[in-house]
């Protein structure tokens, strides 16, 4: 299969056209005086149009395809679902890929084989495509040379594959944000999601207190035992909050010069309670649908600034070494122990129930992460 | 009466007693070896508690107070009755003098004397207290010399009396929120308000496009003529903005990188409507008494900033010296005739109409400006 489809089967990446899939759509063979280095076929999930991901993502065969001299091919061994992917698959995400496409966004690879000018890569090596682009959700990718970043083996798989995206969100917002100094403290809602989870640690990890709000839940007490664990100083369900002097709940805590905001509504509302003159509050999620709300006097008497944060913005200026490194800083904190967030591994096989789990079809569920 | 009260009697600004009025108050006339200026007795509006303002502000006499050697006393000629000013005697404002008080915190006044060491400035000079301070609706004020920032007396005395509160923010929300270079746009709400018709011409006079948005109102054409008129571009009723894609009724001005919003509100919303990819809204006021609400892709996907303006905290860090050289060059565009706006000049004696007016109980009225 892989020789008869030759160099002419479709790309993988950005241009997927399934359509091509079937055969050489009429193109001749050229015959070229060396042999080409070709990819394996690979399995992908696909999506023909917009719509409900577990209605219209399927598995595809997709050919071989030639490994050009500057290119590498990886064979991918995790990748994982984040509620980003899901929203491209329903075509609500603003930058998406025009289907026909194959879905996931970042994840974790080994090389399988190098063009004849590639240099910085051997096959064996770990890779994640960094900054993280479309379509790793597929068995092998094959993409220039530049679009890899070499990663050390040591890490676990599931970490790999998730380290571009929720993590480096998290740093980006303690760091890139507003200046904060061992001892200041930050607040945020939605604590528990990924990105909640890493905020919490990597405050820690330099000193910073913070200030966690969770939703009311069955097993709250668990969940905040759980945070706590992680490094987070308080945790307050939304409910907790209802009190005339929110701040009076801080202890010894400063006031939060920062607040993350990943919830809007009444949970933003919170966090924007608890900030101190002058603060800030960044926004990069709106799980409760909700807007939020501010009153006149937070702008005018207690100075608040209100902005977003966008990791896909971040990254398109210009920022690809810099983010590397920030990414190699994080890999080595999950290496240290410092870093840990929870994370199911799926196989390949049972996307399906991975996908169900990942839209909450199924209850809360750990972050699924699709082992190839 | 000057004489027999001396330089005992109350101070007439911060720490202003009325309790003090009636007399020397037990204390011992001193004798001093040379005679002390004393500044004339003073009519002053003071309220004794917080509350309704057409309640609590009385008309109340103050004694001659000793002019010291750095002091100077200023008769004043002109102060307006600014909302925040209202807002202060209310007690809803968040820094404010405690009552017993001199309402008024801006105006113009001309020197009548001076302490013995001062040089900057002598009789019939006209001044302005810069930065504002508390207790200007008062015939004669005695204050150190350093608080009064001496003026072209080319002004008409309604602009002088006028030029450190609302002008002076609608210049600094231009040049200080982002840099806006000529060509750009800005859009705000609240545009018949006094600091929407600075922000419309001062625009216009750095080459800068304004979209204005107005209340739906009797008489709205002539409104929308009078704003034109002073260099507004364009001018729309809030119902008028009820459309499906805002930015279309740009014309060919590019979409604003600035906003700003004294209104709150469905106002506030049109203003984040318009605005480009990236842009920023400031808040100044919230003329309906209605949050801000702010979409999560708004923050996210549109990158938009949200913050606030206040003159009084941005006067209160150090910056004295710059907002003295702002004033000079916003009176010298009011007499080039490039900065105008509709003031009623009210006589001292009328106190109490001027007031009602300015409580909005005489219907939509003309900024009052005490003529003393």
């Amino acid at each position: 299969m892989l020789r008869h489809l030759g160099f002419h089967a479709p790309r993988l990446a950005f241009n997927f056209k399934p359509r091509l899939v079937d055969g050489c759509n009429g193109q001749s063979l050229i015959t070229r005086a060396f042999s080409a280095v070709v990819s394996p076929p690979s399995k992908a999930i696909v999506y023909e149009a917009h719509g409900a991901p577990d209605a219209v993502a399927k598995l595809v065969e997709i050919p071989a395809v030639e490994v050009k001299e500057n290119e590498v091919c990886v064979k991918m061994l995790a990748a994982p679902i984040n509620p980003s992917d899901i929203n491209r698959i329903q075509g609500v995400y603003p930058v998406r890929p025009e289907p026909p496409a194959v879905g996931g966004y970042e994840g974790v690879g080994e090389v399988h084989s190098v063009g004849s000018s590639v240099s910085s890569l051997s096959p064996g090596d770990w890779v994640i495509p960094s900054p993280p682009s479309f379509g790793t959700w597929q068995t092998y990718i094959v993409k220039d040379e530049n679009v890899w970043h070499k990663i050390d083996k040591g890490v676990p798989m599931e970490y790999a594959a998730t380290i571009t995206v929720n993590p480096l969100t998290a740093l980006l917002m303690l760091e890139h944000c507003i200046t904060l100094n061992s001892g200041d403290a930050i607040v945020q809602n939605g604590a528990t999601s990924m990105v909640g989870q890493c905020v919490i640690q990597l405050a820690k990890s330099r000193g910073i207190h913070s200030v966690n709000i969770i939703r009311d839940r069955p097993g709250v007490d668990e969940v905040k035992e759980r945070l706590k664990d992680m490094g987070a100083d308080k945790v307050f369900t939304e409910n907790e909050l209802e009190v005339k002097n929110i701040k009076s709940l801080l202890g010894g805590i400063p006031e939060p010069a920062l607040g993350f905001n990943c919830v809007g509504g009444n949970a933003a509302s919170l966090v924007l309670k608890f900030l101190r003159q002058g603060g800030t509050m960044v926004t990069y999620g709106g799980m409760s649908k909700k807007p939020v709300t501010v009153s006149t006097s937070s702008f005018i008497f207690k100075d608040l600034s209100l902005r977003g944060f966008w990791l896909q913005k971040w990254l398109s200026t210009d920022k690809a070494e810099e983010s590397r490194g920030m990414i190699d800083r994080l890999l080595r904190l999950v290496q240290e122990g410092k870093l840990k967030y929870k994370m199911e591994l799926a196989p390949f096989d049972d996307f399906n129930t991975a996908l169900d789990k990942a839209l909450g079809k199924l209850g809360s569920q750990p972050k699924q992460v699709i082992k190839f």
